[in-house]
């Protein structure tokens, strides 16, 4: 947990900088709210028992319990983050931080912008925290469902099976196109023909020089969607060019992200073993793993309203669990040693009999808003007592006997050098008070 | 959310205050680690659907939990506090903050320690934390199981129904002692002779000499639990006295707490209509609502362990929605506006064609780590811009123009006092930097 808020705290700050509100939906929502939004995934969705009431389920993500509302309220642009759990009934695999519950971290730009504004705002959001978390190298593919759909209507595949074949492509990286192209030739009913020429279109990524050359291919930019989105990642380039960060984006026809409510720009943002730019070169990517991705969907607000009015959204989320993981692992392999308590001060006892002057001293010091602790022993040992503090990282402690007592002092003892001073009973919490701001200044600078 | 992030602070600050550290536990544990510690309110358990797999339910606290991860995790000392949602399947009235839903906030102190040192610090706690909330007074009632029980016994209650006679107390307050005495008496099945004895004794409270009273009474203290009860009470009320919050402390046998696993010391804290002190001279009392409540549990962490080992625990738990509740209502009554984001500057422009030239200062803020925010149009009005500030409270904004980019300056705008300076777009980031900061010192100060 103390890794979790270290790493929370970057991604909260930043979403703050980019003036995000927060909003918290409830775990569970109508059963009938999340069908139909997921594709293939919906059965990994988790239900409530039926014990009367209404049908529910633990929510599968944060994207539809948001457009959901944004609908209820009739909100029409709204910027927000959610820090919250989703679940799936899915196989876990701890180590690479896939488990059946776990953490997401959205941001979501709702409302009708101009194009790619809002957009490239967000791979901007995942370029900051990915960097700011120190992960190592990273890439953002990026690809248009309204490019991928032009593709499926160029190479012959029926409009009502675009959703279906999209999933399919989806698989492409973690499965061969061999595979990918059996599963739509047997699975989803495709001719050896249309999937090869899926294949062709599919496995081509590059930058600006690629968009520029499917802008002069007539059959997908000729007319309509297609060349709608290939002008539309033509901006997108151009604004992440300003934004400083197009040496990490990376346009992948292959990225098809597997939910059905997607309608224009998608991206996914994967640590890469070595250089992306090594992997450029040579065309291949091996990609540690997704770690953030997202896109616009213009018409999911829209299912959750009577008259089916849209609010157009674009949105990120982070992959935290995975950051979790990696994070975790590292700092393991460096045996740091985190501290879990932030306690500033230990009241300690050197003879016995001298619990309620303890109480009496951290009374003073919890009330003056000083992190206090002390044995819940009535005699504890001094030796135990020190020991606590070296072992928690605790800075300083105060220990009490009856001779110094009497003197009208205690004994301040700086835990880490073991050096002690005397000072003044009745002067202790404005002295411990001093101390405590001292060291906050020298760890700040 | 905004309000709720302010509770939470002001909250995790008290417990991390009192040393403590956090842990996250699932949102579902196995429906059997539920069955049997919440006595008749089990019925409010959430469970999941049987979809393959664990049999699995959605927690009803988070002591149950706390207690099976120290079991799990052979861990048998440890202060910890945590703050997560909790469902009940129970009947909702959102004007008394009592949802489904809802967050606890807790903080336990588990370890083999002295008589009353952790306990009374929990309920330090609890006055630390509402006094800093500032909800106006409130009583903290506190009672002993162990007293209970003997009670129960000098009265005539066979051992084996005295969690189901608890139960039946623990509604004194919501309902009349005839209604409480006719439940007993139909349900639970006590003669009306035993039922009249437990009212004698459960219509009391006060304060050290009730405790004093008690003790001199032969039946209840003459020997073992009834009189280990009470001597632990004594050490209770003095331990409260240093702590100085002996005059918030209430002794109330009539206090029983609903759920099956206390086995000693009980408490709630409620708010009082008027001044408590008022209510102590005519032996009423007026609660407002239970706004925190716990106590000792030390069997429910061997429930969990194969050879039934023990960890002795103690804890508070604080009752946030409700007062969340108070605390909004109150907003609402003042007009309050809460800021929801914390946008420093607004980048806006005067004409039309600047989209790029706003996006180049957002990420030179965005990069020096200044919460910026600009419109998502390319070509937005000034007047929709400036009132966007005004509205949402940012303080600072830019505005450029094209005449002023020539002469290398942007101006700044004070949104509150209209006032504009022309400040050096090359000197941009360390200007509204400088601004911030003294922002934030007056803010401080």
């Amino acid at each position: 947990m103390a890794i979790r808020e270290q790493v929370f705290d970057k991604i909260i700050r930043c979403f703050k900088r980019h003036g995000a509100e927060t909003i918290d939906t409830p775990v569970f929502e109508l059963k009938e709210n999340l069908t139909g939004k997921y594709g293939e995934d919906s059965k990994l969705i988790y239900d409530l028992a039926d014990q009367g009431g209404e049908v529910l389920s633990l929510r599968y993500d944060l994207t539809v319990p948001f457009a959901r509302y944004l609908a209820m309220n009739k909100i029409t642009s709204f910027k927000r983050y959610q820090i919250a759990k989703v679940y799936r009934r899915d196989n876990p695999a701890t180590s690479r931080g896939k488990y059946r519950e776990f953490y997401q971290c959205d941001f979501d730009i709702a409302g009708q912008h101009d194009l790619m504004l809002p957009d490239v705002e967000c791979v901007k959001i995942a370029v900051e925290i990915l960097s700011d978390l120190n992960l190592g190298d990273f890439v953002v593919k990026v690809n248009h469902r309204k490019i991928l759909d032009k593709i499926f209507e160029v190479c012959g595949v029926s409009s009502d099976n675009f959703r279906s074949v999209c999933s399919s492509v989806d698989k492409l990286g973690q499965c061969s196109w061999e595979e990918v192209k059996a599963e739509m030739i047997e699975e989803k009913g495709l001719s050896p023909k249309v999937a090869e020429r899926i294949g062709i279109y599919i496995q081509r990524n590059g930058g600006l020089d690629l968009i520029e050359e499917l802008l002069n291919n007539e059959d997908l930019a000729g007319n309509g969607t297609g060349r709608e989105g290939l002008e539309a990642m033509k901006l997108f380039f151009k604004y992440c060019e300003i934004y400083g960060i197009s040496d990490k984006i990376y346009f992948d026809l292959s990225l098809a992200r597997g939910l059905d409510y997607y309608t224009g720009v998608i991206y996914e943002a994967a640590l890469t073993k070595l250089s992306h730019r090594t992997h450029f070169a040579n065309g291949e990517l091996h990609a540690v793993g997704s770690v953030a991705g997202g896109g616009r969907y213009d018409n999911l607000v829209g299912m959750f309203d009577s008259k089916q009015r849209n609010v157009p959204c674009v949105g990120i989320s982070i992959g935290i669990e995975r950051i979790f993981s990696i994070i975790e692992a590292r700092a393991q392999v460096e045996h740091e040693k985190l501290r879990t308590t932030e306690t500033e001060v230990f009241v300690a006892s050197a003879q016995k009999k001298m619990t309620e002057e303890r109480m009496k001293i951290c009374k003073e010091l919890w009330d003056a808003g000083i992190k206090t602790e002390q044995s819940y022993k009535v005699n504890p040992k001094l030796l135990d007592q020190l020991h606590y503090c070296e072992e928690r990282f605790i800075p300083l402690a105060i220990i009490i006997g009856e001779t110094e007592l009497q003197k009208g002092v205690v004994k301040l003892r700086y835990v880490m050098s073991r050096e002690e001073i005397e000072i003044e009973r009745n002067k202790l919490v404005q002295e411990i008070g001093a101390h405590i701001r001292t060291f906050s200044s020298i760890k700040q600078t």
